[in-house]
């Protein structure tokens, strides 16, 4: 006899009057003196399971040993509810059970099997199966499958063909550190886990396969922040024979619909915005443009309408700027204070804040009265375009560091404001980033994506005489202030990603012994590629309305890199130890 | 301007007179004077470009520099063909080429690019990448891809969920060789690389998941044979409530569809076989049953009809076992020879091989004559059931032995007669192995498939009594011969769980360091539940008709364990080294 005839969320009124059999736990039992009530529980549902006295004395007695999470096994007759649920499918009938099997005992569990659970982060880790159990995570790990099952058909029905790429490969120590694992069979030497299949990709394109697409776990050995993991998920493809407007083409195609098929949201062609704009506007290279408040200068290389007037810190400032906060002139001066002590924050670094209302009667009220008449003051409405009712908050020092704190404001104000309303989604591609970063500490470029990056064919001249001006031909997605994805199109010259290695500061002794396989393979007939990696953990939250990854991988580590269910990373035994010492000799 | 309008293996007829751009590689060039043909090449085709001096001259002598496997942009008008190609779907048409650009040019490849290359195998690894340019390596790729997206949706469509379980995961001793991964975070612990998914799949019952899957890559650090690979890719599933026949059923309904979908091939309803009669009929738990030519004992400890005749081979043999070969009573002496060469090899192990022959007027001639008369003869020929023309191959000796030698016969025969065709598939559940395997040297039982194996239901009771008579709730797929994959049933009962562990010989502390996750999991209502794991880069050469799984992995690597493409694994730099033995201490 099979376990089950229908699952615990299948049966309806029209199957009243059927024999059935259910297995599943035990959510939930009431017993009521001569009755008692279960909800038997499983993936797809919850099925009201009735005992009665009268009807089925022995049935009754064997309900009442039944404990939470108890694994049963149910026969019975579907029968019309005399009172219906209608918060559940299957709140019209109930199962008058007439054979009950138990297949597994269960102690009490740490933690209420519930949506809103009594478990604590750490005991929930512990006994993520347990977790699993509940409804927010389960859901969460189906929207995962549901998401790549649907990416994978976008990208196949758009030729793309999936690669496995291998794990054990080779280690490059330029970016981040790698997980290593040692060759037993090459003693002294090791493999290292991909930070990304960046390099096999490109040798895809060089081998033909034209579209590639994969679905991969990537590593990074990092110190972890919140929300980072060890192992992560990359939404990897690359292209070949296309431009940059191929490719944003494609992926904003893939991230419509994803967004139609997940979540029945119809969004509109996304708005594109250079690195240079968002930095000015935004403050940040990923914005969160679901509201707008964007950045006005009052004082910066284009402009100074501050200057001059005895205040010292706009004076000595290399740039003021400042956000308008729509309707916000209401805000208490406890409210004002808030935000002050928010931008002073040693994670901020302000050392102040500068705000001015224009209030309801027109007339314009600052901070800085003492040294801003009311004319003076006109010139910053101005600026701002305020009416009545709007707030203007301001920051002053050197330009990097202003726009990097005020759009933190802007965004703690967003927050405050409920502009950030987790239900609307707002995609920007943000290009034309900078190739190179200089590194002042040890005075040299860094690869701002990485080294197979190309230069703007505009810019391509440059690359010897200004390199820091040099724009990349890259691109990044970015929704809600997240960055999703990026990519770029890739150099595919041999000679050109010789010149991007001296620039870098690569030797070449250094660009052949890490890359030698990637410039040997350029020699033969390399087209012109490019390509993009989303982060799949990252979209997975995105879509799920959280700013966790964790809440959407089915068994995270924590910040210190363990797992804590099994207890990895562990010691090894002496004789695994032993073998590892033989290799290094 | 984009790089292209169609693919290289679009253009048909209905196109002619229409101005297209192709992108690709120069498969072919050919120059003839005042006239040139490019073959240009990408993943969907090959388009005939052509050149003629009179139309445009200049065009020629760009065509005239083209080398092999350059990448070119040609854009021009689709022209009917004067003489066309019927081997290729765009052999009606070539293209007029009116522009041309050199997008990269490309050395002399290292070998040919064609369906047959002039590459030994070290060479096409080495440049792997233009390997994959090849037909047959890129269609393997494509084949590759294919069938993971029909498994995918296949199991999609049977509620199955895909869960990403974790790569860095905690070494286990027990069973084959773990790939280990040293933690910088935790000094002196290591992360373990999972040989399967194996615990998180169960875990994933225990969560309600219900119904998982996972086309996931595994890890062993074993000694390499021809055709391992250190990484490989796993179909992984686990499912609840379920019976052995709910898994057979689903799966061989994925394996029918596979080939449906893939080979337009219908298959049959796949025949079952005992552990015990695979063992007894060819010698091997894997038959291949694409051909009879079951085996035959004429003595074991069943039958005995050799014996007493005075031939100290058979008298002193535990097992005489033969094979008929139908139609083969013509092979000549040299031939016979030859089969008795191929056992008397070291690898199979034989002392020699005895036959008879049923020949064309009924008389029986074997090649020990000397003892058994014609009566005896007669004895042994209604064994075989042998008809005119039949030809019967004996071994005799220690019975598991010979099973083994006669089932390398078998198949060598079977090579032979031509019974072995790669499009024809003959899969089979082997069912009922048993639970234990007696390990000589070390005096302990082994868990044939592993540990979380679970007992036929009826043998649970010989446990204590009877250990290694216990047969397994287990099954594998097995076509043509070649074990496609396999799984059982699984306790999910922590007291049979640790009953398990204990006749394997763990103490109670090593099942608790490194299983008690799973033994804890178990106390709190585990479901009954099954899985199964089926190798995918096997099942994929099995698809295309190949014995060798590194045709159909993108970047393998060879019986060391070595990319020699990147030439991975490599040594570290001192840095490196440096922080791993930081965390020694």
């Amino acid at each position: 006899m099979s376990y089950r005839t229908h699952h615990c969320g299948a049966l309806r009124m029209e199957h009243v009057g059927t024999t059935v059999t259910l297995s599943g736990w035990v959510a939930k039992a009431r017993l009521l003196g001569s009755m008692a009530f279960v909800d038997l529980r499983d993936r797809y549902g919850i099925t009201q399971l009735s005992f009665n006295e009268e009807e089925n004395p022995e049935m009754l007695k064997l309900a009442a040993d039944l404990g939470r999470e108890y694994v049963i096994q149910a026969t019975g007759i579907v029968t019309e509810r005399s009172s219906k649920n209608n918060q559940i499918p299957t709140g019209d009938i109930e199962i008058k059970v007439t054979g009950l099997t138990i297949l597994n005992a269960s102690d009490t569990p740490p933690f209420t099997i519930e949506n809103e659970s009594d478990g604590g982060d750490e005991l929930r880790m512990q006994y993520r199966y347990l977790d699993i159990r509940r409804n927010p995570v389960r859901e969460n790990l189906m929207l995962r499958h549901n998401l790549a099952q649907e990416i994978r058909r976008y990208l196949s029905e758009n030729e793309f063909i999936e690669v496995e790429t291998p794990v054990l490969i080779k280690s490059t120590p330029e970016g981040a550190r790698d997980f290593v694992v040692p060759s037993r069979l090459n003693p002294g030497q090791w493999y290292a886990l991909p930070q990304s299949p960046q390099t096999f990709k490109q040798l895809l394109m060089v081998a033909g396969m034209d579209r590639y697409f994969q679905i991969v776990k990537c590593f990074r050995d990092e110190d972890l922040r919140a929300d980072r993991q060890p192992e992560f998920t990359q939404i990897d493809c690359e292209l070949s024979f296309v431009e940059r407007e191929d490719i944003l083409h494609l992926f904003e195609g893939m991230t419509r619909h994803l967004f139609q098929v997940t979540k029945q949201i119809t969004l509109d062609v996304f708005p594109r915005m250079t690195f240079a704009d968002a930095m000015k506007y935004y403050g940040n290279d990923k914005p969160d443009i679901r509201f707008d408040m964007r950045f006005v200068e009052l004082k910066s290389a284009d402009v100074d309408v501050v200057s001059g007037k005895g205040f010292p810190v706009f004076d000595n400032a290399e740039a003021v700027i400042g956000i308008k906060v729509n309707g916000a002139a209401g805000y208490t001066r406890k409210q004002l204070d808030a935000l002050t002590d928010f931008v002073k924050r040693p994670q901020i670094g302000a050392s102040g804040m500068i705000y001015f209302r224009h209030e309801a009667d027109g007339v314009i009220k600052s901070s800085v009265d003492k040294f801003y008449d009311a004319e003076a003051l006109q010139v910053w409405s101005e600026a701002f375009q305020t009416g009545e009712g709007d707030l203007v908050l301001i920051l002053a020092g050197d330009l990097n560091k202003v726009r990097k704190q005020l759009s933190e404001l802007r965004l703690h104000v967003g927050e405050l404001q409920g502009l950030r309303d987790r239900t609307v989604f707002a995609p920007l591609w943000v290009v034309d980033f900078p190739l190179l970063e200089w590194d002042e500490e040890n005075a040299r470029f860094h690869a701002m994506h990485h080294p197979f990056t190309s230069p703007l064919p505009e810019d391509r001249d440059k690359m010897k005489t200004d390199p820091a001006s040099v724009n990349a031909n890259a691109y990044d997605l970015v929704i809600n202030g997240v960055e999703i994805g990026g990519g770029s199109i890739r150099i595919h010259d041999r000679e050109l990603q010789q010149e991007m290695f001296e620039l870098l500061g690569f030797s070449a002794e250094e660009a052949e012994a890490q890359f030698g396989f990637l410039m040997n393979a350029f020699k033969y007939g390399a087209p012109p590629h490019g390509g993009i990696a989303l982060g799949f953990d990252r979209l997975c939250s995105m879509f799920g309305g959280s700013d966790s990854i964790r809440d959407f991988i089915a068994f995270p580590k924590n910040n210190n890199g363990r797992d804590v269910m099994i207890d990895a990373p562990s010691t090894l035994t002496a004789e695994q130890l032993q073998i590892l010492e033989a290799g290094k000799s």
